[in-house]
């Protein structure tokens, strides 16, 4: 590769995206070098920011400043570690982009998929993915999985109402840039997800 | 009044923002219930978001970053003390705001006005001032009378430089949306100067 590829992993919770990144990464890096990230990905200042939207102190905080928050720490992570990977011809997967932001806020939250996109699109500028795998899974599969996990209580009625609106908000997304995705069912095993990701990858780009 | 009224000030350091607000605020109270205020005002959330972009330690921020940072400040403040008190049919009186983003960061830090624009109106939508009041003062005036207080350090050829483009953003800006301002000469006597300022502001407003 002369230049480097971009490819976002994206997908509600329990769809297993840190999991297949790790398994993507040891498959890709046989034969090219990958950075593994996600935000606020070990900047300084993007995790900084974040501590601000995750304060649970921070009980005044509006919605749209969380959405502008979320913009400038995805623009730190973006200058500071994913634009020098991809100068230097990495290939950089990276988990949760902009498209978490226009799912979960814009439309789950329901500040507009537009308003948020607005905002995205003074951060990231025009770096968008190459590739977005989205690993597509019914909402309640996945709570049903993270609730193997961690705590049960985000098996609740309320979150899985949430969680459906999220999957709804990606189906929306998905529509404005209907080519940089690849819908991968992520009910599947593990090792299927894995080779379904890396056989689009491949289909794609000559990795 | 039935609703509040929102006026900012506007000018380079040094053209007497802080002087002229408490004065105004001291002539206009006798008659109305007055917001004083400032960026990022008391508000703790608008104050954590400040601690970030003036760290000296973090030498990595990106500019847009910065800008996006400012915004969310911005709403945050403009949520919890500004639209507030206008909702209670208070006189609000603003040191700095978006137009101090557009000439700062827009024009004389070259992000462009036309950039830093559109971050604050997805920060604070409708909520531009009913008038804003342009102290005008020559830069190196400007920079003379901060001279006297402060550091003289700031007196310094490329301190002057960057004044003077900050003086020609915001003939920029107001360009944009001329009938908003009204255009001080802030070279006058502080007492001259507020005379101007409660003169527009009576002759606008019914105050």
């Amino acid at each position: 590769m002369n230049k480097g590829l971009f490819i976002t992993l994206e997908g509600g919770d329990g769809s297993g995206k840190s999991t297949v990144a790790l398994k993507l990464k040891e498959a890709l890096e046989k034969k090219h070098s990958i950075l593994h990230t996600r935000e606020p990905g070990g900047s300084k200042i993007a995790e900084a920011i974040r501590r601000i939207i995750l304060d649970p102190a921070n009980t005044l905080m509006d919605a749209k400043t969380e959405a502008l928050l979320y913009a400038a720490s995805r623009r730190q992570h973006l200058v500071e570690k994913i634009i020098p990977a991809l100068n230097e011809g990495q290939l950089v997967l990276c988990e949760r982009y902009v498209d978490s932001s226009l799912a979960y806020q814009g439309y789950a939250r329901k500040l507009g998929i537009d308003y948020v996109k607005r905002i995205n699109e003074m951060a990231i500028e025009n770096y968008y993915p190459d590739l977005t795998l989205y690993l597509k899974i019914d909402p309640a599969l996945g709570l049903e999985r993270l609730g193997t996990r961690s705590d049960k209580d985000r098996l609740d009625q309320e979150s899985l109402a949430f969680h459906k609106a999220v999957f709804e908000g990606y189906e929306e997304v998905i529509k404005l840039d209907r080519k940089r995705f690849e819908i991968i069912d992520a009910s599947q095993s593990l090792k299927q997800v894995v080779s379904d990701c890396l056989r689009v990858i491949e289909a794609r780009f000559d990795v």
